[in-house]
């Protein structure tokens, strides 16, 4: 398996978990998001990911590799995959809150704060810095105030096992500390991310610890 | 069932799709938008939805009622309690493709673009209406564009049986449609919407359809 990932994207870093915690063994192709105005969107990416995106995940299938992408749909088809650990119980009801928390981060605090979303709100609304940062602040704090609200660490997100839920909420956090977004506030949050980065799955996911980290 | 829902919302529109093709009863709850500065936003609504958002599933559970929040998590669990008809297909490979259009037009689209967002967009970065009414276009557009090479009508998104991706495309194209921004140079978007506006399923949970509908 090829993984097109950049160290600081927190939807590869979501991927990378899950790869590192079902023992995945896969090769990192690094896409730099910024450098050169970003190679996910030149040409030669466009025609691995149309939508110019990271993560993408290279797969062998029956005729010839092929490309999945989009974080949460490249995670649930590892987990039918690779069944061990699951990232998801089998009650359809606990499934449903993990998916929602992991939704919550993934549909309505990154899309939002990701840094084509944040290069167009300079470029072509014209905000300026204090106007972003306030932006960033506001959506990341909104959506991880409902996350505090519907996990139930124990000490991961919903109980004893690492869920779908643990690797969308921990790089979201990664996330606010690189933009200085004050998060201690959330104790849930807070102790849920301590218990995830004692696993060896979580450092090795970690931006810090990538190929192409700078 | 109770479905917390407002008619213009194409989260809540994708969540009606799926209860109408699955022929499940359900009692629509209007959630205003809008009115009063948004009925989702009160401290009565918010125990219901720490989110604040629409749509919210009431459904029954052993301790007593339950509710279920983001429309994909919902979706996901009405296909593996009411398994017929199938959203996803068997193939690992054919569902992470179906989920990753999904994805783009729930995560990458919608949530860049909704309501909430945009009133952000307009009162605290101050944007005025034709720069908001770029950002509405061009994340649109750049999400349907991707979604347009992803998807093999046949005639629906992903062959011959509707799936998930129908249940998030088709909303997206009435918003794209009520927001008047020009949609119909994507000729298998289009198809696929009309082909899915011969269901009955589809025609019940359009927005004029709705008991809230204005």
């Amino acid at each position: 398996m090829k993984l097109y990932t950049y160290f600081r994207s927190t939807a590869a870093f979501r991927v990378r978990i899950a790869l590192h915690l079902k023992g995945i063994p896969y090769e990192p192709v690094p896409i730099h998001l910024v450098r050169d105005g970003g190679e996910q969107k030149k040409p030669s990416y466009r025609a691995i990911n149309p939508q110019g995106r990271v993560p993408s995940l290279e797969i062998a299938a029956p005729g010839g590799p092929t490309v999945l992408t989009q974080s949460l749909a490249i995670i649930d088809y590892l987990d039918e995959t690779v069944p061990e650990p699951p990232l998801l119980p089998k009650d359809p009801i606990l499934r449903a809150r993990i998916r929602a928390v992991a939704q919550i981060v993934a549909c309505d605090i990154h899309p939002v704060n990701n840094s084509g979303t944040i290069a167009y709100l300079k470029s072509a609304v014209g905000a300026p810095q204090d106007v972003v940062d306030r932006w960033y602040a506001h959506f990341l704090r909104d959506g991880l105030a409902a996350v505090e609200q519907l996990i139930e660490p124990g000490p991961y997100a919903f109980g004893a096992a690492v869920t779908l839920a643990d690797l969308c909420v921990v790089p979201q956090v990664f996330n606010a500390w690189r933009f200085k977004v004050p998060v201690d506030d959330f104790p849930k949050i807070m102790a849920v991310t301590e218990a995830c980065l004692k696993l060896k799955a979580f450092a090795d996911a970690r931006p810090e610890a990538q190929p192409d980290a700078e």
